[in-house]
């Protein structure tokens, strides 16, 4: 909509397929499904060195139209850089959809990097100078895109203007002291809970207007965020995802196998004209009434 | 969001009841329905004096949540003046909820403001001097508010800087010369069909977000229109709502009757901060799944 600042693209790569996240182009479904997080049965899988359920999950987040897989490997008491990768190895073999490599530890993210075929994501640094030291160099080895949060050790700042102060920080660190382009940095704006706060939801989208206005960044966030706590979790995601790409958010790290939020987002593609001629939404709607004519 | 403007309330009233039209309030929905526009047994009642299928109509859309009804007459080969005052007469007696008075006949909208109990919405002027010339003194003699469309004889503009420039004409000729103060204009920002053009999703919303940061008028519009010629036209209308709220509309006038835009409406309330505690969501939730169990 501003147009300060030109649009930024940050290309992402599996061995054989090129993922686009910009401005111009339409909105990037990350699937976040691809993590133990809370699944006591799968994390006892992974324990034991049983991969077998990751590719049930890889199946349902392509067909729920995933264009990015985050693949997170946190079990406690597991190796989880060895776990990572051959997870990473095994993903790639199943699916040719470009990998987000999600962890909070370092050796974990090398060894996702030093096995990963083509162009990935990191998942995540902040705005720490501990965490951008680790793992920035790392980014730039692998020529890899980032996921930057703008939180730092003491805090994650409510107001725009803190959050905009890190998102500064992060840039000039990555961009001057670690050579990483500015258009592989994609700034995580931090959705918060709208169930804790009413106020976070407008502080979030002047965060987004104002990074996409002043910085030109892509922006991804975890989006299920939003609704935690509150009843209708699905319309509240629904809703959020497509006001937030209305101010500048270019993807989302999402469970993409509930239809209505995926058909949402489709349906804001469409508004931000990003559907030439609407024909995806067209064939989808086809597509739709076809299966159901067939049930 | 962006606050160069204080938000201006548009405050409507019944007998009865008052409604504020602002930023700082949830979002005003304005019932369409009662309107004989397409309907064949609803124009012939009405020809033969037949009013008794408007109270169907109303209970319809304030069941469904309608903060302000929109009311139109418009039936060839009738007196619409003398339909016109009847049915608002006759609503009046119906409902509490203020009315918006909507004719492209002078002398209708004449005639239902002589009538009418309270505050109305007059529905419409254009910025061509002979519709202002005609409509902004009822508006001032009755003390209403108005709707106003940036579109003059020559053209509907799609540029959003034309319409910018008809809505500072509208905004100069009503307070200047018609001493209609400011927030008694209500601009719809004219939400055109996306399958017709699929930039005019992104001009639309360019537009709003001037209207609301270079003038901070209240905004409406006809939101089914966005959708028009294309399927599953309900999603497209509850992504386009929250999409169009986040960069200012503030009311719509809009079939209430479709539960699922009416929620992605609420939902974008509670992003919007107009929703204390998000306690009328949780309600709405609670009372859904009451009646689910119910049934």
């Amino acid at each position: 909509m501003s147009a300060e600042v030109t649009p930024f693209e940050t290309r992402l790569r599996s061995a054989t397929q090129e993922v686009v996240i910009g401005r111009g182009h339409r909105f990037c479904l990350i699937g976040e499904r691809i993590n133990p997080t809370g699944r006591r049965i799968f994390q006892e899988q992974l324990r034991a060195g049983d991969l077998s359920a990751i590719e049930r999950d890889v199946a349902a987040q392509v067909a729920g139209g995933a264009d990015v897989l985050d693949v997170n490997m946190g079990v406690p008491l597991t190796d989880e850089a060895e776990l990572l990768a051959k997870a990473i190895t095994l993903i790639q073999q199943l699916s040719d959809k470009p990998i987000c490599i999600d962890s909070s530890v370092v050796e974990a993210l090398e060894a996702g990097l030093s096995v990963y075929q083509g162009r990935a994501l990191v998942n995540s640094i902040t705005a720490e100078d501990e965490r951008m030291e680790a793992v920035l160099p790392l980014v730039k080895k692998y020529d890899a895109a980032v996921i930057a949060l703008p939180n730092d050790v003491d805090e994650i700042p409510m107001e725009p203007e803190k959050r905009l102060d890190l998102v500064k920080k992060i840039v000039d660190v990555a961009t001057k002291e670690y050579g990483i382009a500015i258009e592989d940095i994609v700034l995580d704006p931090l959705a918060m809970p709208i169930g804790a706060d009413t106020s976070s939801g407008v502080a979030g989208f002047e965060t987004m207007r104002r990074v996409r206005d002043e910085f030109g960044l892509n922006m991804t966030c975890g989006a299920s965020n939003v609704s935690f706590g509150m009843p209708e979790r699905h319309a509240l995601n629904a809703t959020w995802l497509p006001m937030a790409m209305t101010v500048g958010l270019t993807s989302a790290i999402m469970d993409v196998r509930t239809p209505e939020i995926v058909q949402a987002v489709k349906a804001a593609d469409l508004f931000l004209d990003h559907d030439e001629w609407g024909m995806a939404w067209i064939g989808a709607a086809r597509a739709k009434k076809a299966a159901e004519a067939s049930a």
